[in-house]
């Protein structure tokens, strides 16, 4: 009834061409395309996301702003320069940014001597600012003045803003020079107040990624190797994408006392001491919808999660002549409004009706490849005998099923779900099939050796090793094989065969001495 | 019972001194400050805006985002940089924006000779980069790529984004460097679509403002001198400040063909012709909380119409001694339930519940400060009579009325409306007052001339005056009064004293040459 429109060859009919198996790297930006998420820009690094991207974008900050202020923070936005010295203020974040960093140095542009214009050299900046890459020394300046007094914390603030990392190799979402995020920017009076904050906010990722956006992850600290520059520890959550590699996908940070010492953000004690207020930060981006995509997308384009899904379903008329069209749409129109009484969670129902004037088969071929949860077609017969027939985007394009109207209202809140549940099931059984005890060097320099010459991505997944603890042991390993270690994993695994085997005492993968538990080693983009 | 800590001497006592007659510039600024809405920062001219001040933003964006959307608009995402290449496009244009822009030359920092960090001169762009001041020409970019044919159009896209545009003097959320807003760019196959597309949002903001922002509005085209750059036509909407100034609160522009031929934005028609879109843009931004302040505030503080505040009431619970704190609590939770059942709006009753151990009176007053629409004060003899005492911002901070708790429930929604028409209503009388018809030259010097020289801020207002077309004319008063002409009205002066005064022949005020109507001349920010 529907085939794919670009298959040409004897191979498998996909939507989308080369499949995953045949190129993954390029099937990741066909998908994109495909699902028009997004493009690059002529700024380079810089991505231009498209309506439909952005409208997956709006889901996610709407449904992580809830989780935000449930949990107490309130919203706030601050410059997005950094004064040069600001940056130099911690000697180990301005290390880590300052050879990725976008720096104004000047305020007006006038006419070149060659013709066109020029920086004029008499609106030089005193100082260079910088295009925030993150703003926790900017925010410190602000909570400087804010914290007076132990009754001022905790203050819990988040932002939702544009960050700038001068990137030389790019990929859509997962990797731009501008991208947009949330960071959270907390103080508390107390270490342990502080790690609390650190500790609920990876938590909220966590659940953020699985009951959302259905991806499966890894809680856990990560090793002083891979911390943000200027944090005393790391945490970070850990998907496991459809080429086996691992996907970082939000970070919270304890960071000690050290930004608050290099901005002065000080306080009076009940004691009537002075103190250094313990700060945090937290932060999730766009990165999450390169996360979605690897996790779900299919050869044949996106798959979209209905609960962070644009639209939970797209009607497509179907019209035999224009007399039947009025009939159709009718029947549409009260359709829709009856599925709008219906929620997912908070949100209502949303339907797109698509009314263009071209080919049924595109049509159809173009919403699989956005990966909208359900596609109903209605035809002048479906609206003679009270019928709808559907097609679900986690199963077969062709398969699909006729249902009485008012089964379909009634039921598609648990259909949705169901598709839910089986994007997250499905997402969590692949990552369980590829995640692997490795306790042998042999071992495991061939779980991370690529099966064959013609798939260089393809290789064994999450390997759970023994390691000593030293970055010795670990360079090597990243050297030798570009794998890293994920995260020391506490939580994200209920369930998972393997989980038993993190806990308990072995010998280091790598140089044999002692280890306490075993940690997940990756290949990450 | 409260009395405004800050009053020491017989006159007036008023929670914010300066007072608005006292100076009207600083009242602002205190107002601000008391409200606790921004904040300089330590970067030359950018604001923090704090949480309240963002709620408000939240706000305007949540209810803005919905009218765009219904008018069939989405959302999307386009770089903050802008190659300076394609800002030179257009001609008018950067001339309008090369004087005032933030320019990235560098993209990375390195060591410097003497300590410190330098812009890395191995990293220096080849081409500069603008920090976009506005994103026709990135958009316009874009559009090229994504409309070919007829069948692309209309293409109705807005974007929420941060722009920088390098100012001397700032004043917070009126004039920053760094501002918050949002920008519309939508393409046409034809003029009159794209004239009507401007006009309908246009419409938008003036629904927008009055409705939400109980800011009454003049709508109406800006004269030639006044037009943003590189349109052909300009329309705003001009609100009247208490210093009876004017405020462009929002601007829709008619671009013709100019940004289309400029990026290169054709289709093929269905005639199989080719030919360039026509292409609106319009915007508001965080200056429309600058333009909510200076309608409301008074010299207590900020005035909150309901359906933008942050929160719709606050509770402020009194304890008589720790033992009654469990019962008032529980009193004031069930209470709080009950309250968000109801809506105003889309939006559900949002309360505060301040429990912080402060002063009584000082908490009163910071609340009257912020502008909360609702003070309810419950205490133990409350709890006991099922009664609650509730102060209304829109009256006097010490007159309050003690309603029995299911009264103030049921009538909570109609309360809330009560106030937000009252301010409407408030503001646009006092525009009224201050809009007067002026003919004669002599008459229209002294209408802008202070009234004394302590106030030198309080003129006359609005001056609706003949005009006969010309740039000299307008030329000739900006100079010697620093007035404008605002807009050519066309709506917001429904059933207005003055309306049936632009209509009509006369001469123009300065040269006394023929005019065929009145326009609006007034001091701007």
């Amino acid at each position: 009834m529907v085939s794919a429109p670009m298959a040409k060859t004897d191979a498998p009919k996909t939507a989308i061409t080369p499949t995953r198996e045949q190129d993954y790297a390029e099937w990741y930006q066909q998908v994109v395309r495909a699902a028009d998420l997004a493009e690059s820009s002529p700024v380079r690094g810089c991505m231009v996301i498209k309506p439909w991207g952005y409208a997956i974008w709006e889901n996610i900050q709407r449904e992580l702003d809830a989780m935000f202020k449930a949990t107490g923070h309130k919203n706030a936005y601050f410059p997005l320069f950094i004064p040069k010295s600001f940056l130099e203020k911690e000697a180990e974040h301005v290390e880590g940014f300052a050879k990725e960093c976008a720096v104004v140095t000047h305020h007006r542009l006038i006419a070149g001597p060659n013709g066109g214009l020029i920086p004029d050299p008499d609106a030089k900046l005193e100082e260079p600012l910088i295009v925030r890459p993150t703003s926790e020394t900017i925010i410190g300046a602000a909570f400087a003045s804010w914290v007076q007094s132990y009754r001022d914390l905790p203050l819990l603030i988040n932002q939702w803003a544009n960050v700038v990392r001068w990137e030389l190799r790019t990929r859509l979402f997962l990797r731009t020079t501008e991208f947009l995020w949330q960071e959270g920017h907390t103080a508390h009076a107390t270490e342990a107040e502080a790690r609390a904050e650190t500790a609920q906010m990876l938590g909220v990722y966590g659940r953020f990624a699985e009951d959302f956006l259905a991806m499966p992850v890894l809680r856990g600290a990560k090793t002083a190797g891979e911390r943000f520059p200027g944090a005393v520890d790391t945490y970070a959550i850990e998907a496991m994408m459809q080429d086996r590699k691992a996907l970082q996908a939000g970070t919270s940070h304890f960071l000690g006392q050290n930004f608050a010492r290099a901005s002065g953000i000080k306080f009076n004690t009940k004691e009537e001491t002075e103190e250094f207020a313990w700060t945090t930060s937290w932060g999730v981006s766009t990165r999450l919808i390169g996360g979605l995509i690897m996790t779900h997308a299919d050869d044949d384009g996106l798959v979209l999660p209905p609960r962070i899904a644009p639209a939970h379903a797209v009607i497509l008329p179907v019209f035999r002549g224009d007399d039947t069209k009025p009939k159709v749409m009718e029947y549409i129109d009260s359709l829709v409004a009856e599925l709008r009484q219906h929620r997912l969670g908070e949100r209502r129902i949303e339907v797109e009706v698509d009314v263009r004037d071209i080919r049924g088969g595109d049509k159809q071929w173009e919403w699989v490849k956005k990966g909208v949860p359900l596609r109903l077609e209605i035809g002048p017969r479906d609206v003679e005998s009270g019928v709808v027939m559907v097609g679900r985007r986690d199963r077969g394009a062709k398969e699909k099923v006729t249902l009485p109207r008012a089964e379909l209202v009634s039921g598609i809140v648990a259909m949705l779900e169901d598709i839910q549940s089986t994007l997250l099931g499905r997402a969590r059984a692949f990552r369980d099939e590829h995640t692997h005890v490795v306790d042998d060097r042999k071992a495991f320099d061939a779980f991370f050796t690529a099966k064959s010459a013609d798939k260089p991505e393809i290789h064994g997944g999450f390997a759970l090793s023994h390691w000593c603890g030293s970055g010795k042991c670990e360079a090597t390993i990243k050297e030798s094989l570009k794998v890293t270690i994920r995260c020391i994993p506490d939580a994200g695994f209920d369930g998972a065969p393997w989980a038993s085997a993190l806990v308990g005492a072995g010998k280091c993968v790598v140089c044999g001495e002692p280890s306490t538990r075993r940690v997940v080693f990756a290949k990450a983009y």
